[in-house]
């Protein structure tokens, strides 16, 4: 199979990932944080060992400011729920996926309103200036997306969160389809909050996700529970990481992941992102040539896109071209809204959807190649 | 090592659950639900398999009503903050892990009280006319441990349940120490919401959890985004499981699980029980031979409590106990309040919580003796 797939989680994962989730299930499966024994220490030690990669590899400079959770869904939930109050206003932009813009949505029946904020691709200026005009008196929280994982057109975060610092609003990060693939650091931006999935440009397995905490205003936590600490406390803990971290969190999941950042900081996120978008690059370039193949973005570059292309073939389905790739090529990629209706409708493809192919640091020139041929003879059939 | 922090997560897991992690890992790491190639299409496969292993080992008819968590203290959140809205009164037990307390406190900011219903050990009928006292008018979901997870001993749910039924109250069971090791049929009881780990008793890996909905009262998610169902609508999906799992799952974690239940079935959840009671009524006996050791429930038995003890040696810190076992005896167990405030307070435990030994399918009669062994020498120093 040739995997193209690698919005959706990347795959195949690194060696070492695999072999830090299968040895913690194997030998070291005790419950971090709970008991003094050997085996809960070293399991701690896992836990701490990769808020220390994650912390290091987005320049935070306190490893207990970054949270474990399932997904950078419930991170996103996280601070949105956490810190929207009853009228409140928030700013998302037009790219969003249903991970920021079902939250907001949904926190409509509580008072809070939102307004979309309009990506122009190609022109930062013109995105900078619809995200300050959608500021109001109120507004609470500005957060949007690194980059569209439909289109991978990147927005002006860097510049989007010094806005936001201008007038004192908190700024979250959506990094789904940006981070281990475009640098990010804490450090030298002002954003407040990082939101990133562990399995995808950061190589760890499903089930892994990441919050990064790097302001004073801390979120309301979503649950609350056992967190092995301050037990006889009826009330959550304030302390992080221990207040988003109730339960027994994924440990071999978090060992792999630990080793997917290692694997992304022994390549170099730069290094990765330039490999990709090059790939990218001749896939774009290659589905031009083909005068059935409709393109929505400019061609891919490195300040503007990440490695993400949707396509789609004229009259026909996404969903079908996606399928014959499958089926006759056994060629992995996704059709459809990929959870973001926001972004097709911003492009006009909310009807069909869009073919989207996303390399990862395993994709290789002969698999884009192929994925371009398949793509050239589906085409030729449809103009029979 | 001599495992015996069971409470916390069993281990180590049947080779199954380990073999079924790598080998998804490895082989099948799409994204389920998501697209429609192979790889993701066999991910949906493993997701619904294990929904349905875990319908069918709980009694109910609808594997969609299983939801996939992180753990158990998620599932427990989703429905107690799902659930209650402002003005509404719940009953909890006199048990409670911090799991429950913690969101029923939290939530009294939001103008929802609760009561503590006593838990009277070897008086069931005294119990439940406790919570039958608690019920208020406005009572809108009691929610309860099936067993202490410091003491072990087991309430009677079921009664508690029916009870619940009569005044139309749901009802919520914290299957924590009991999912696995005492049978429960959701077919059977009035339970409305099932809550357990996927990592104790159902030997699946650390980082899944399940909740088991069998009502017609739908809980609102505590998070809300991209489920690759019915993509274009803002709202998020009213249908299950979608609407509770936003986000990617621990596909790796879940495939785990399905072998983990499958393990539980083969051996048969009652031989299991009656197995580790078995250990550890002989932990029991032999502990209440040593004159320097603290026991706080009766004898341990099948119908009335699950294979978890604790106990305490005379002036000595709980802590140091177990640190003990650990350094000396390379003896694996926990010490302290467990996350469970309320337990302890109610077998005036509090200060010094207690030494917990909780026992899986792995442990076996040489390990007991072992652990009693170095008990006994322990507690001899002590006299000196």
């Amino acid at each position: 199979m040739i995997y193209l797939d690698n919005g959706a989680t990347t795959f195949p994962k690194p060696r070492a990932v695999v072999g830090a989730v299968c040895n913690t299930l194997m030998r070291f499966g005790a419950n971090p944080g709970r008991s003094g024994h050997r085996l809960s220490i070293r399991a701690s030690e896992i836990l701490f060992r990769c808020r220390e990669q994650a912390a290091e590899f987005f320049g935070l400079d306190k490893p207990e400011n970054v949270i474990f959770t399932q997904n950078c869904t419930t991170a996103l939930n996280t601070v949105i729920h956490g810190l929207l109050k009853k009228g409140d206003h928030v700013v998302i932009s037009s790219l969003e996926h249903n991970a920021v813009l079902r939250p907001v949505e949904a926190l409509k029946d509580e008072g809070i309103s939102y307004t979309v904020a309009e990506v122009v691709e190609g022109d930062d200026e013109k995105t900078i200036s619809n995200f300050r005009s959608a500021l109001r008196e109120n507004t609470a929280l500005v957060v949007c997306t690194h980059a569209s994982n439909v289109f991978g057109v990147k927005l002006p975060a860097e510049r989007i969160a010094a806005l936001c610092r201008i007038y004192n609003i908190p700024f979250c990060l959506d990094a789904a389809q940006s981070a281990g693939i475009v640098p990010i650091s804490l450090q030298n931006s002002c954003i407040d909050y990082l939101c990133a999935p562990g399995h995808k440009g950061l190589y760890g397995p499903m089930g892994t996700g990441l919050l990064l905490i790097n302001s004073d205003r801390i979120p309301e936590s979503l649950i609350q529970g056992g967190t092995g600490s301050l037990s006889s406390d009826r009330r959550q803990p304030s302390i992080l990481p221990d207040r988003y971290e109730s339960g027994t969190p994924n440990l071999p999941g978090i060992a792999g992941l630990s080793e997917g950042i290692r694997f992304v900081r022994q390549n170099g996120a730069e290094n990765l992102r330039a490999r990709e978008l090059r790939l990218i690059s001749l896939l774009y370039e290659g589905l031009a040539d083909i005068s059935e193949v409709v393109l929505y973005t400019e061609p891919p570059k490195a300040d503007s896109h990440v490695p993400v292309l949707s396509f789609n073939l004229k009259n026909r389905d996404s969903e079908e071209v996606a399928a014959l790739l499958s089926e006759n090529y056994d060629i992995a990629v996704r059709a459809g809204l990929h959870c973001a209706p926001l972004a097709h409708e911003h492009y006009g493809t909310e009807e069909n959807g869009t073919v989207r192919v996303v390399a990862s640091a395993f994709t290789n020139h002969s698999q884009i190649q192929a994925c371009l041929s398949a793509i050239n003879k589906i085409s030729k059939k449809a103009r029979k």
